[in-house]
């Protein structure tokens, strides 16, 4: 396994929110196994079970960070039932989460080295709840594999193939022609909406003669486009952007692009780069 | 004095919220006294001066933290006042904060080693304001007592009696016969309420024939149980479980039970297990 | 250049928000630069693109630091337009961010021991956004000065003249005689209002006989003083105190004196200590 052997990094993403004690306590298991760790957090605000959002702030973040980096991702709202508790090594990075498609990005787009299923009780805590494997499976098996990632990978649990992990129906966008169909992906903190169309499947977003996105549920439409959020006059009007996670975007400069189309997740859009 | 001597931790408790730069202050203090610490949140989101609340976060979320940790605590409504500020070792770990009832629990359920009072100024900042001595005592005090425990405990003031410390009336449940009378502790991020009511005083949780919650101040009775959140059908019907953190709670599976069941923090309820 | 060498520190002010991933992303790029950099949190709660707002926290943050600490600073309504990108050695520490006032107060207070513009493309991601210079500019500066502060800073870009930085016009509060013009600052978490007068501007502050703040937009006046949150009785009236962060407050004992006063950033205030 080639990975950085440097000091080892974890990084948390779920939707346990501030107000609990679950984040702290899951860096106190941490601390005690690999107390040398950086623990980053990525964010803890998912919006409470929301996979796909959860999967999409993964994939806009993951290849940021330094290679052997170990991402902790809980949301999981199937905790206690049957659904799979898994490690994935892929690129290079390694994932430890519930199998319910939040890797779904990460299979796309990196090369994957293993997946294991996390069976092995020397990696989780003596007593396991019904309703926090963040503390007492996933927080461990992380940090054991921060600290030994080559000698730990195989022994925490059994080989899965591939292709029996979930994965998201809801990734990705459809072009055929000029036309595109997706969906809002993802709504950030200034209210600017993040689309399912990655900036590589229109490389003439910028170029085009015309382009326009249509919302499906109130009709609106968008057909201008900036470079950046202080480019051009103040007006409340809606625009496009490349958004810097490498996705089409929509926002209001000095406004709330959610609250000026009255749009949220999951909503369904179509691009339209057609000349007139 | 038996605690483990590798990298210092130090986990922060407060009401603090995120909004204002309080935390990030505490922390470059305490990065001033000991550099190499690991600063763990457990959460700054506290209800804001809800004692009880805080102290219940804490006893759900110590015992995961390495031997040595030091807990710098701080929800303090009487700062400025004559409330005391203490630094305790009980069990394997050391708290510091305001003597206010925020460590009860930890009273209740850990040998104590020793209590001193904060009152050396040389392990304060050169100047002590009167409205944050998160700062200006608190972190200081944590940051010492980490770096260098077996050293410090005993400077940094005089013995107090353990008799003489402030505990809070809200912790714990009575039982008697098969009927517990207690109340709401705490609403979680996903909107469970958790309960007063330690599993370990109800060994029959799971195998009673019948078990009843009532909600004193509503008469709302919540009568199923389940070993998990994604258990039985998703209907909208609050169904009790034995929480993460040891306490028995209410859940609505993907629902907010805090609002279907329309309470609050401090809620009396009565917990009954006796055939009908 | 006369700066700590111990473990670097980086703190960082954003308003990002909890909510994206974006913080956990920039840290991530820091961590693939300075991997042992301890990395402290001062808030990302800042009002959204509140640049004045921002500017007081870390006023009344950056002296609680470590020499050496580098300020990462991503408030940053410009980004992508022509504002400048700046790294400044100030006091015993250094501020990286977008040229829009952010500094104004540091500014005024410290020795300036440089100021260079963010130019050299060595010291950023290979890609640069238009929207996310957190990520790609400040993150990887920041990261590279705390570890060499004294090797990169002039090789960052451009040395700038003083006199051509951004500065807040809001800064400060206008004395004469024994009136004061200034305005509200800051709302913290628990509600309490900050004013822009300096405790060290009215040094009669708990002196004087008389003394009146007055709100110029709803004509309310408060003329109590106290000297902590807990200090007189419970009445839910306003009174003014010295804050810990060195200005003048208004605070409402366990209440909200944002909301009794219906006041917010930015209201214009009086504050008199004439006899009556």
């Amino acid at each position: 396994m080639n990975v950085s052997a440097t000091r080892p990094i974890i990084a948390l993403l779920t939707d346990f929110g501030g107000s609990d004690g679950d984040v702290g306590v899951m860096k106190g298991v941490i601390a005690g196994i690999a107390p040398d760790a950086l623990i980053i957090d990525i964010t803890h605000d998912v919006a409470p079970q929301n996979v796909d959002s959860a999967a999409w702030i993964l994939a806009s973040s993951y290849h940021y960070f330094p290679a052997g980096t170990v991402f902790v991702c809980v949301i999981d709202p199937g905790v206690g039932s049957s659904r799979g508790a898994i490690a994935l090594h892929a690129g290079n990075w390694f994932f430890v989460g519930p199998d319910n498609g939040l890797f779904s990005y990460v299979l796309n787009e990196q090369a994957v080295h293993g997946v294991v299923e996390l069976a092995n009780s020397a990696y989780r805590l003596p007593q396991v709840s019904s309703t926090f494997h963040g503390r007492d499976i996933f927080a461990p098996a992380g940090a054991h594999l921060a600290s030994r990632a080559s000698e730990v990978f195989q022994k925490l649990g059994p080989a899965l193939e591939l292709k029996t992990l979930v994965t998201l129906s809801t990734i990705g966008a459809k072009r055929s022609g000029n036309r595109v169909e997706a969906h809002i992906l993802h709504v950030d903190n200034f209210g600017n909406l993040i689309t399912s169309i990655p900036l590589s499947m229109i490389p003439e977003f910028f170029t085009a003669k015309h382009a326009e996105m249509t919302f499906l549920t109130t009709g609106a439409r968008v057909d201008r486009r900036r470079r950046f959020f202080a480019d051009g006059e103040e007006d409340g009007q809606p625009f496009l952007y490349g958004d810097s996670s490498g996705y089409v975007g929509i926002a209001v400069r000095n406004g709330n692009a959610a609250r000026t189309l009255n749009v949220s997740y999951g909503a369904p859009i179509t691009f339209d780069t057609s000349a007139r």
